[in-house]
């Protein structure tokens, strides 16, 4: 393994991109399905991370999609804030699409892409060299028609040949493109190999150097951090990340990893980001909870154990010198900080402005059923923190339209052995009480609902964590379910693929009972909103 | 970023060897500690994976962490199995313990390491060089006159001067290490700082050609494995890695990341590993479990989603030619086999023989329970899965002297917002029921629990997983928790950080609540053996 020498090496302090795709590649792991506010909540997270663009979706998926990146190029894509990203296949009406997406932004790019490798020209594609680099030129100059700023990127660059690889970036450029993305879309490169790949572009293509080059770096062999990194050293100058390094299958690279290794490592590196790092945290713990997707407790930067000492041995040392163990404080990263606590005294003004300065602001009705609720917990449990206030107004945030909504729930359970539970729900058809024998609690509120709502769906996944510690924490419910399409609900005439996506729905409240009820029907009025009869545009 | 080319290039094929510490770094994780069934379990696990070296634990922690070698050393480093070693630092204490522990084996090892780095001899030794070298001399010394087989490390070799580290290197050599181990104890090098290291010590430590070189890499920057990969271009040939990536912080270099990197890209590393990838996802569960360490769907290799293909590009890309987005098969590691599914018609040969094939035979009384445990949840359950049946024994195989048994659980809970249980709880005092309210149904029976036993504990974490997919899932519940020193139950003889260490426990049932009442019995049963007081050895 060798890497090759940078020809210019970067000057001290050149600034990196930091190209977040939380919301597309992240947003294609299986069951990481946001709603458009919960997409929105993320990408003001991204905001105040000052990432440098935000890829917000690919527009031409379907209209739901499109809608959503809209809005988050009207709502963050303001001045000063950063660049609102589409991404497009090579082809004309995606382009068309996304270029109507992004057009809210004060800044816009479109990021549109073919693959290149012969796996994928000869398997995929069914195209030739040539073909490949037609389509590459015009596409890009359709894309740079209709936005001054256009990525282009060579799908599978990984197992791309260096030739050809060099000549389709010298197409792109020459039509217009202004960044030039090297993925590893299989994960499969070594650091070393990617560093080659970038030295070779810059060595070989005219125009590189009026260019942004690129890497985007999958972890199927657990190198992604590290190909970004080697492609930075190499002379990349954007990286793209994911937060909690989500996305296809085993993931991106994290961006709390890159962003953490080029602030802690810039005496080696020499380059940086503009990432406020105080901020990490906060913004994994936001998207791990609106995708369900949980974070190991020994993940990086951001895992609970990430800043945690247990051996003597280690502790020992710590109480004696703080570095001889640490070569970060959790405060850069916004870890372990003082939580403000809420308790049942607290009024409504505090409880706004605590969400406000927590980013997730709420207003006339949804504030007062969220203070409610909030009220209610704090009758139970002696402190509210950070994490319980953000889990409480979750579900007030993201309420899609409710065709069904619980108006009650009772369990009996136990070693007995014949949980039953009874469950109440409201609909425009009026309420309806059914019980319910399982093989647990759970099962039996499940099935409760099955027998009100219909079997729309099918359970895959269920999870319970407590939101902070102490036994009377509150309790979050996340489930994943699949929607049932032998059901007359399910309209027929939607893409398959769309219909066999996971759904994810959470559920908070101090009884996990109460809370799996809440999920599951927020999973079923999820599925029920996404498969209904949609209006004309 | 450069890598130094090694000196000789690796011949094609050459073994490095896997060095194991799952059973030791992995342990310190927090919260992550063992039982020494569990881990004998996870030794037997490492053994199939034909891994060549098991760090079984560090004997002069407790007399239960000796124990724990001695079990692992005597039934699994037999003739042909791996070698079996034990942590112990620089004193003739730890030494002389660690070589009575692993005494049973076939082929032992002793691990012994001193820090080296200028912040660690100066803040936590307290050590000049000159009395770092001579501690090294004499205590490698004093361990290869009982071992054939040492291992030296050099602990924050990461941040010691090249120089120095060399000359300890020597000085070990000299006194008969036979491993030299680089560890970056902080997680702070870059892949070719690491190589360069490893490239002077070869260029400058004489009689290196003799030992095996070693690296111990922790992942807080996310560049564990690739630091590992460098380290093994450049010449090292023992990796030191954890199953799931476990171990202090942000843990150590994963075991099936390094191991399937090194056999993805034999074509560019030229060396191997003889580690049976088909038992990587089985050990992974198993680890996961025994620690309560959960792994996020989007982990490497063993995460859920790992083979997982969502979005429809890459479907539809996978449908025309698998290796278009795969660069691994699942089966290679273990991933999604067909299970051999059990029903409630299976007989009792039948699922003892299964179990032995899944590597947790139960013998006698404990199988007959198992056993018992099956029907009951196969009468519930329409199909009992591979996962169901390892949750079904866990129990059974990690029993401890059981303090307090769970006799009975009923609860009531809902929507009312009066949540109350009642627990029916033996012990060697006779039975005692008591009822509790809480502010839900597992607060409710923690509260009776606590009222009959004591506060002996308090919850520090609470997780609930379903075990397989389906509305009718088994659950299982995981609990952290910290003894509670202010009562008399706790030996106040105890060493402080012992006594602080959390304890993890477990409970399966398709009833969470009883499953929920089943993991913390578990947790305090586990917390009064540990504090019971011990007869003299």
């Amino acid at each position: 393994m060798r890497e090759s020498r940078p020809s210019t090496p970067p000057r001290p302090g050149e600034r990196v991109l930091v190209f977040d795709t939380t919301l597309r590649d992240g947003e294609q792991s299986p069951g990481a399905t946001m709603t458009s506010s919960e997409k929105l909540d993320v990408a003001r997270a991204l905001a105040r991370l000052r990432v440098d663009v935000i890829e917000a979706g690919f527009p031409a998926a379907s209209p739901d999609d499109a809608r959503a990146v809209q809005t988050i190029a009207a709502e963050v894509g303001v001045e000063g804030g950063p660049i609102v990203c589409g991404l497009a296949r090579a082809t004309e009406n995606d382009i068309r699409v996304c270029a109507e997406a992004i057009a809210p932004a004060a800044r816009g790019r479109i990021h549109t892409f073919l693959a290149t490798s012969p796996i994928h020209r000869e398997h995929k594609l069914r195209m030739s060299k040539r073909e490949v680099l037609r389509r590459v030129r015009e596409m890009v100059g359709f894309a740079r028609a209709r936005c001054e700023d256009v990525e282009f990127s060579a799908e599978d660059a990984g197992r791309t040949e260096l030739p050809f690889l060099a000549e389709v970036a010298k197409v792109a450029i020459d039509a217009g493109a202004t960044t030039i993305n090297v993925p590893d879309t299989v994960g499969y490169v070594l650091p070393h190999e990617l560093a080659e790949k970038i030295a070779y572009l810059r060595a070989n293509v005219p125009g590189i150097e009026d260019v942004v080059l690129s890497v985007h770096c999958h972890d199927d062999l657990g190198l992604a951090v590290a190909n970004s990194l080697a492609g930075v050293a190499a002379g990349a100058r954007q990286v793209e990340v994911a937060i909690n390094g989500i996305g296809e299958r085993a993931g991106n690279a994290s961006l709390e990893e890159v962003v953490m290794a080029i602030r802690t490592r810039k005496d080696a590196l020499r380059v940086d980001t503009r990432v406020v790092t105080q901020e990490l945290v906060r913004a994994s713990r936001l998207v791990s909870r609106v995708t369900g997707m949980a974070v190991q407790p020994n993940k990086a930067i951001v895992g609970a154990n990430a800043f945690a000492h247990e051996s003597g041995i280690h502790q020992d040392g710590m109480l004696k010198h703080e570095e001889t163990y640490e070569i970060m404080r959790p405060e850069t990263v916004g870890a372990g900080q003082t939580e403000l606590v809420l308790g049942k005294h607290s009024g409504r003004h505090a409880f706004g402005a605590r969400l406000e300065e927590l980013g997730f602001p709420l207003e006339g009705e949804a504030l007062l059923r969220a203070f409610e609720r909030f009220k209610a917990v704090a009758e139970k449990k002696k402190q509210i923190t950070d994490a319980d206030l953000i889990a409480l107004v979750a579900d007030e945030r993201h309420r899609v339209h409710e065709t069904f909504r619980l108006e009650g729930v009772q369990v009996a359970c136990g070693t007995s052995g014949m949980p039953t539970a009874t469950v109440r729900i409201a609909s425009e058809a009026g309420e309806r009480v059914e019980a319910c024998v399982g093989t647990g609690p759970v099962d039996a509120v499940f099935g409760a609902i099955d027998t009100i709502v219909g079997a729309v769906v099918e359970l895959v996944e269920f999870q319970v964590q407590s939101v902070t510690a102490g036994i009377d924490a509150l309790g979050e419910v996340s489930v994943r379910v699949r929607p049932v399409r032998a059901t007359e609900k399910i309209d027929p005439q939607r893409d398959e693929l769309q219909a066999r996506r996971l759904v994810h729905g959470v559920g908070t409240d101090t009884d996990i009972v109460v809370a799996s009820a809440k999920a599951y029907l927020s999973a079923i009025n999820q599925v029920l909103a996404q498969t209904a009869p949609r209006k004309a545009a």
